[in-house]
C-alpha cells in the first residue's frame, strides 16, 4: 500500500522537471529492471505486484521494495499497459567525456534529436552493435524520459550517453567526424577507417550550420525511391551496421 | 465553420471501428496531403487554416476544402501538435496481390507487426529503398491506423500495402524468402540474388511458427554488443540497405 505522498512523487517524476530536480527516473518491466540491477546504475526502489515477487532476485539492502496493488500500479506507471514492475533509479551525475576513450572506436553524436523514441531506438541499436558511447547536443530530448528509456529496452543501463555543447566537443576529440547527411558520398564508398564519429541530426532540420562545419566526411545513404528522407534512428542503425560490418571484416 | 456532426464524424475516425465502416482514414500535414493529391488515392476532403490556403493547389472538384480555425482543428486533429492541414482520404478497395507483380524484385512481408510507429516507419524506409510492395499478415497493426500514417512521412501515397492470410500467400508465389531471426546465416554471408521476400516478426514473439516453416533463409544482423534484439524497423532497414546495395552492384 502506497501513500498519497509516495503516489504523488513518482507521478511527478512522469515530469523532466521533477526527474531533473529529484535526480530520478523510472523504468518498468521485469527485463530492464533486472537489467539495471546488474549495471552500474543505482535503483532506488522497486514497485511490484504480487505475482511479480518471485522473479524479484535477492536485492541489495539499499534498494527498498514496495508491494502494490493494480490500481497503485497504474497510478504511477508511465504506461497505458502497466508491465507488472517499476522502479526508480538514480540519474548518475552527468560527466563529461575523456577524448581518449573515444579512440580507436566509433561513437554517435546526436544533434538535436527531438523524438524520444528515435533516441531510445538509437541507443538499442548501439548496444547491438557494440558502440558504448552517445554523445547528444544539450538540445538533444532528455534520455530519461520515459518514451526514450522504454525504446531502449534496456540497453541504457549498458550504453553511456553524454549531454556537451557539441561544437566545443569537436575541438576536443580529434578524430575523423562522419555526418548523415542528404547530399554526401555514397555510403559504398565510404573508408570508414578504425575511429571516428558519426553524427546524425534533428528529424526535421537535420544537423546544424555550426556542426557541418565540424563534419570531415558527409555520408549519403543512396536513395533508390521516392522518400525525402529517412527517419534518424533508421539512418543511424544502417550507418552503425555499415560501420560494424566494416570493422568485422 | 463545421457543424457539431461533422467534427462528430471526423473524430470517430481516430478510431479503427469507424475508419473501417466509412472506409475513410486520416492524414495531417500538407507535405503528406500534396503527396496524396497527386497519388492513386482519392482524396475526400481538406480542412485547413486560413493561412495554409495559399499552399492549397488548384482542386479537382470532387474534393471538398472546408477553412477551420484553431480550436476545430484542434478537436478533428489526431495530433497533439495539428499541423494546420488535415485531410480525409478514402481507404482503397482491399486488393489481394497478384504473385506476377513480385517477381524480379524484393517485398516486404511482416508477420504481426504491432507498432504503429514501426509499421509506418518500415513504409517510409521502403519507399527511400524502392521496394514497392508490403504484405502483412492479418494480424498486423491496421496500416490507417494515424500513427502509421504519421510515420510514413507521406510514403503510404507510394508504396503499396496489402493484408493477406501469410501461409496461403507463400504458396502462391514461389520466390526465395528471407526470415529476419536471430539465429541464421550472417547478413554478410547473404546471397540475395535478383528477388526475394523478406519476412518480419512481431515486435515480442518474432514470426510465427506457420510462417518460420516458409522460410527458405533465415537471416541474422551479427550482434557484436549486448542488446538481446533490433528493433523490427531497424531491421528491415538494415536488410533492405543490404539488398539496395547488392542490387546496385
Amino acid at each position: 500500500m502506497l501513500s498519497k505522498s509516495q503516489i504523488g512523487f513518482i507521478k511527478s517524476l512522469h515530469q523532466k522537471k521533477y526527474r531533473k530536480e529529484h535526480k530520478i527516473f523510472i523504468i518498468e518491466g521485469i527485463k530492464s529492471i533486472l537489467e539495471f540491477i546488474s549495471s552500474n546504475y543505482q535503483v532506488h526502489s522497486i514497485y511490484y505486484l504480487a505475482q511479480f515477487e518471485p522473479l524479484l532476485p535477492q536485492m541489495p539492502a539499499n534498494i527498498k521494495l514496495f508491494e502494490v496493488n493494480n490500481a497503485e500500479l497504474e497510478k504511477i506507471s508511465t504506461q497505458q499497459a502497466p508491465q507488472g514492475v517499476l522502479a526508480l533509479v538514480n540519474t548518475p551525475e552527468a560527466r563529461k567525456i575523456e577524448p581518449a576513450v573515444l579512440r580507436n572506436k566509433f561513437s554517435i553524436v546526436l544533434d538535436g534529436v527531438q523524438d524520444p523514441g528515435n533516441l531510445g531506438t538509437i541507443i538499442r541499436t548501439a548496444d547491438w552493435f557494440g558502440f558504448e558511447n552517445i554523445i547528444c547536443s544539450l538540445s538533444t530530448v532528455e534520455v530519461y524520459n520515459p518514451k526514450t528509456v522504454q525504446a531502449t529496452m534496456g540497453s541504457l543501463s549498458r550504453v553511456n550517453v553524454f549531454y556537451q555543447e557539441l561544437p566545443d566537443f569537436f575541438e576536443q576529440v580529434n578524430l575523423p567526424v562522419f555526418g548523415a547527411m542528404l547530399n554526401g558520398t555514397s555510403l559504398y564508398e565510404v573508408n570508414w577507417g578504425k575511429e571516428g564519429l558519426i553524427v546524425l541530426g534533428n528529424e526535421g532540420q537535420g544537423v546544424t550550420e555550426e556542426v557541418i562545419k565540424k563534419i570531415t566526411l558527409p555520408v549519403t545513404i543512396p536513395r533508390v525511391g521516392t522518400a525525402e528522407s529517412l527517419n534518424v534512428a533508421i539512418s543511424a542503425a544502417i550507418l552503425c551496421a555499415d560501420i560494424s560490418r566494416n570493422l568485422q571484416k
